[in-house]
């Protein structure tokens, strides 16, 4: 289907563009009443990520409502653990919990398993995708995502989110081989998973590295980089973005992967990181989430000053975190007009 | 008291030294048996540290048992904001609560208050610190220690530890002048009482900015920074240490400030911080806490690497975090032999 609006996808790839493109990392989510109006309507986050028609109900809100130039389908990172055998509850305000988790080589089998077709288990996503696709009628891109191996790792190994990831970390040192094991296992299906979203329709996607940030440069070079590397370069269909948050020490790495796009967290110079990676990748990001909360000129001015620091048309322009549940929808609308009213010199 | 050892004293002022000296972050702690047991006798964490005569128990059992080259005070960054008003409860594998925080300018002379006097309030630590010096008799140096005011600022406004710090950050845009109050506030407290362990007999003193990295470089300068370079210049009577963790980007500036020594957490490379901070600093840390989980062997062989990264005297031995509860304090063991035994070129 022709797109009608193009833009991130040209960015992307460093085409020239009239304006750069917005949106916004969890757009589809807490910040929109018509979101919690279908969220309050199922019993939980899960079913919502389970069924297709408002998957992609959700997914398409935030286009029509805020005027961002892309839709990313609405999911979770944790369908991978959980297609591969970990189950997982989301528990309001907490978050993630997995019963079970990765101890040995042993659960490897029963929890880390690869085969299986992932149409057959992730289906739901697949569908999302092709019913946002369809009702999106070629209006803006569809984003896919998935998370990457790393930190899909920390949750297999952890169980839930964690303030120092140490049982994650220990094994990097006590069992390297049944790290490179999971990780593999989580790579080759994540590829798959991926595959799978860009033949539902897809038009670009995007690889989370959550926790990039607790990790050494070394470490992240051997248990992380490794294998964005290889999501990256096994995916040529449509460009890739990856995004490893706090990984300032593997920005010049990172300027060597496959990808197109590299995504900056809130407290990355724009200007240091585009002097690190040249001139070779698109730069996604990076308004703190937080400045949402000033007065609407404010709001004006700070993403304004961010879009100066970018200077290149190599940007997609977002938040450098998810957008924060609490934001008021009306400074996200004053933040994507002016990005929309911004003038590329 | 003459000081047997005083190899940390020296090491922090850049003087001459045989062999680096060695503590642990958290080395007062659940690692240790005897630590547990004196613990477990008594209602909950707080009683332990209000409890001198057993604070400084526990304080001098790592010196005893493990070697280290100094004791570090067993107290909590916590106590400031609860003699300011704000009572906390240290709830069990969740970490620390408070029941009220601070949400406006009215909170503050409630909740926030500075007339008072630290050591009525605070005695407790104090009396800690005289029965630690007095019963070490001279055998190493005390530690003494705080909060940084951004860290304290963030339990304040937060009321617990969080993933975002979205509230905290907030208030730096939304009113910073509210912001800048509270920091001054805890400020204008974090001196007089780390004052009053200089003079209880503390040798040294730390300042732990454990949220450093949860701020962009600007916003770190203003409202973490700032406040650190206050205490470092109003504490003239020992050697001063700021470990603001995760805080890479300011780094040039923490050179700057009228500091000894500057922490680096395991994340940070320290070749390229002594190039970027230059000569006059002493610097802190760092292995990876989750190197302690490898075999006695692997510990000795990344303590010497390491090691061999500092490549300057002015080095004072630690980890890049706490040490986790969970590591065997014989493998804590071999860490602090393998520095003593490590050989300065």
């Amino acid at each position: 289907m022709e797109l009608q609006n193009d833009l991130l996808l040209r960015a992307a790839r460093g085409e020239d563009i009239e304006r750069y493109p917005v949106w916004l990392m969890r757009q589809a989510g807490r910040i929109l009443p018509e979101y919690r109006a279908v969220r309050n309507s199922l019993s939980g986050f899960k079913e919502l990520v389970e069924t297709p028609e408002l998957a992609a109900e959700v997914t398409i809100q935030p286009v029509d409502l805020l005027g961002v130039d892309a839709a990313i389908i609405f999911s979770d990172i944790l369908v991978i653990p959980e297609a591969m055998g970990l189950e997982y509850q989301m528990i309001e305000k907490r978050g993630p919990y997995f019963e079970k988790t990765i101890k040995s080589e042993a659960d490897l089998e029963k929890h880390a398993n690869t085969s299986f077709d992932v149409e057959d288990r992730l289906g739901y996503v697949k569908e999302a995708i092709e019913i946002t696709v369809k009702e999106l009628n070629g209006r803006v891109p569809t984003i896919g995502f998935a998370g990457a191996p790393w930190t899909i790792f920390c949750y297999m190994i952890e169980g839930s989110g964690s303030k120092t990831f140490s049982k994650s970390r220990k094994i990097l040192y006590t069992n390297p081989t049944l790290a490179h094991d999971l990780l593999n296992r989580i790579t080759e299906v994540t590829i798959r998973y991926l595959k799978m979203q860009i033949k539902a329709g897809a038009d670009i996607v995007q690889v989370f590295d959550s926790w990039a940030g607790i990790l050494g440069k070394d470490q992240y070079t051997e248990f992380g980089l490794k294998y964005l590397n290889k999501i990256a370069s096994a995916i040529n269909e449509v460009p890739v973005t990856l995004f490893a948050k706090g990984a300032y020490a593997s920005l010049p790495d990172l300027a060597l992967s496959d990808c197109n796009t590299l995504g900056l967290d809130w407290n990355m110079n724009p200007m240091q990181v585009r002097e690190i990676v040249g001139e070779n990748k698109t730069l996604q990001g990076n308004l703190d989430p937080c400045a949402l909360y000033s007065s609407h000129k404010e709001v004006e001015e700070l993403t304004n000053n961010m879009l100066n620091t970018f200077k290149s048309k190599r940007h997609i322009v977002n938040l450098g975190h998810g957008v924060y549940p609490d934001i008021d929808p009306e400074k996200v609308r004053t933040f994507i007009k002016t990005v929309k009213n911004y003038e590329i010199k």
